[in-house]
């Protein structure tokens, strides 16, 4: 098995950015979920009279703390190239098992996909509905962080 | 229902930052767990021959991208303040289910905790271990992001 | 004129950082405000029935991005030191000149004051206000970022 | 009114980054001002045999702090695409008023434009300003921060 | 001589960015070295029966602080242009001097050079293997990082 | 050999922040050193006519740059403690080998020391210096990055 297979570690066994530099550039786009369940009390107020004045704040904050991480995956990630992000769309709606689902959609057109930015947003807005929520309880558990459909790159990808 | 409960929402409706002035200087700490399925293919490089060329870079990449998005916990969760972190500790290990088990514990001595800190360790991690291992497969899923234990607040918490 | 009147010229002309390191850690709180002119169109948008579609995500992506501007104070102006951010508070109104006024406050304990985390964070505000409302108009003027007051250094401020 | 007049806030009142991946790569600029009122006192240390010591310093330091504002404008302004700078230049002198008049200009060649880049290093050059002097006294407002104007996008601004 | 010499200071005499607008578009790539001098001490420790134990750890967190400060270039220089960073290789070996030889290749399409960004990886990576040493001493330097060589701009340079 | 000996690398062989929650809080101070060796015609720049024109921007565009990152050098050095700085001083001159000595001291009362920063410090002022100059030529070496004096730790250091 050939040890560019983990394209982040180099044949002397150390961790290495990949060269990009001969990559067509192309529209490319990902969309990452992650799921926040957040407990019968928390869910109480969010889902009572209080849904206007609390989910509100609540989720706009999360989009925007989405937002910004997207634009600093980067930064974090130590492999990651710098993209120029062209968009970057996160949605957070509740589902009918009342489980904070959130997606995060995000293009660019550049050498490499943008899988991690997409992953960044939703779990950086995933850390932020839990902060906005943990003072009620604890009982938060972000679950099922993954990546829904990527395409433009080389090879597309949908989650079945 | 006293609009104070989400402490990040004000009497108004919109977010803001608790004012934390008036609290105790103590130790505190807090320890949060993010568990990473890699699918077979990946979990076979990680685990046969390859465990010490692939697996070290890996994981300590992973604990070095979570030791830094701890320290900059402040700069991606828009409400969380700014805290003088004294310790922080990742552990990676594979558990008996072949499950990538990412710990992270923080500790700080300062007038809040640190809950977000460690759950931002353990998501950032978990991201880096997707990120160095994405080139082989995508069928990884980040699960069970949680908070395991917290210590020094006006409340204690165990994950039972 | 002694050359340390200017406190970042030190006496051979260059610019430098004070050492606080002598003075006292005190409460220190500052508050300042900065007012935008929206034109008649924009305000238009802003005041008839999309007060609450519209104005919400404007005013509240405002208050996060003042926060998480304050907290990045001393990463943006040279001179300034990092501190502790306790307390936060942005709010933003359209007053009886249909002007939209944001108020930024600023709390810590430390051994020097928050005026230019309070400034920073007003600015920063007021700047994406700009942002989210340019596409109607770019008839906006940002004016009268000021001081308002300050208390707990060496010289309580208030503006007469 | 159609909803996209805000172009940050989509059809169900969320904050949202417009996605500019259809737009044409032109080469845009945008020329931003800011004026400080500084009282008295600091424009006399300023003025006289101060001049070459203190205005030095104290305008130098404000433009470089500009120029990296300008370069960090998408990681301040949630909404923001991140933009390869090409060109960034800042002008600060005392006009007949004895106001600061800070002017910043941005060039790019990319899909959008940098308004909010020349305003953003205009802001950011006027509380390094403030920060220099205000050590002599609080009597400094920051006023009239606006776009002069803007080419190479859709419609051209001159501020008449 | 023309005041255009020194690339970064204007006719005026103040510190300025070079605008690049004009430039031509082409693949760059440019290559620094840092050599850390360890004293005998901690070379003992890193060259015995701790090879593997420690000298990964320790030259793997220098690798990726290194290439996380290559992205981050023109966020500490101030009038280094933003670049999409395509490449970045850095390899740290030990020489027959028993040297700490850290060798940083970055290479990007784009219309400046990525001399800057080759240096600075290097010169963090080297502050990165002082600060995982320094327990056992301070008996380490950082001697002489400089460019190897750069090609893909106005005029290639291979250091003699 | 203890493990601990290295103290950024635990038991395990991983790299780990040292927790340093039990240390006292003391003032400490940290002076480091960086020399940047010009080339003739660098120099010849800087020390004849031009040398107000032109070494007062160079020289204090490094001293900003130096004193900025200072402040980030736990975001840039992955296991460095955040420290609330609270004096930074740069000072740079030309000495009689027609050297540029950099020396940049910093102070922090605090439960570890500012080595790295101080060292930080002086590396990015000698890397600003360098960006400043390289478009007059490449004869440039940046040498003898070193510690000089630390105070305030359990064991203060003199370089003799």
């Amino acid at each position: 098995m050939a040890s560019s297979e983990f394209s982040h570690v180099d044949a002397t066994g150390n961790p290495t950015m990949v060269d990009v530099g001969q990559k067509q550039v192309t529209r490319r786009e990902a969309t990452a979920q992650a799921v926040v369940v957040l407990g019968d009390e928390i869910m109480r107020h969010l889902q009572n009279d209080e849904i206007h004045t609390k989910k509100g704040p609540v989720f706009q904050t999360a989009i925007i703390a989405g937002t910004m991480a997207v634009k600093r995956t980067s930064d974090l990630i130590p492999f990651c190239h710098p993209l120029p992000v062209e968009k970057c769309k996160l949605d957070i709606r509740v589902n009918a098992q009342r489980e904070v689902v959130i997606t995060c959609t995000v293009g660019v057109t550049a050498k490499t996909g943008v899988e991690m930015e997409a992953l960044t947003g939703a779990s950086v807005a995933a850390l932020t509905v839990y902060d906005m929520c943990k003072a009620l309880s604890h009982d938060i558990v972000i679950r099922e962080t993954k990546l829904m459909e990527k395409t433009g790159g080389k090879q597309d990808f949908t989650r079945s």
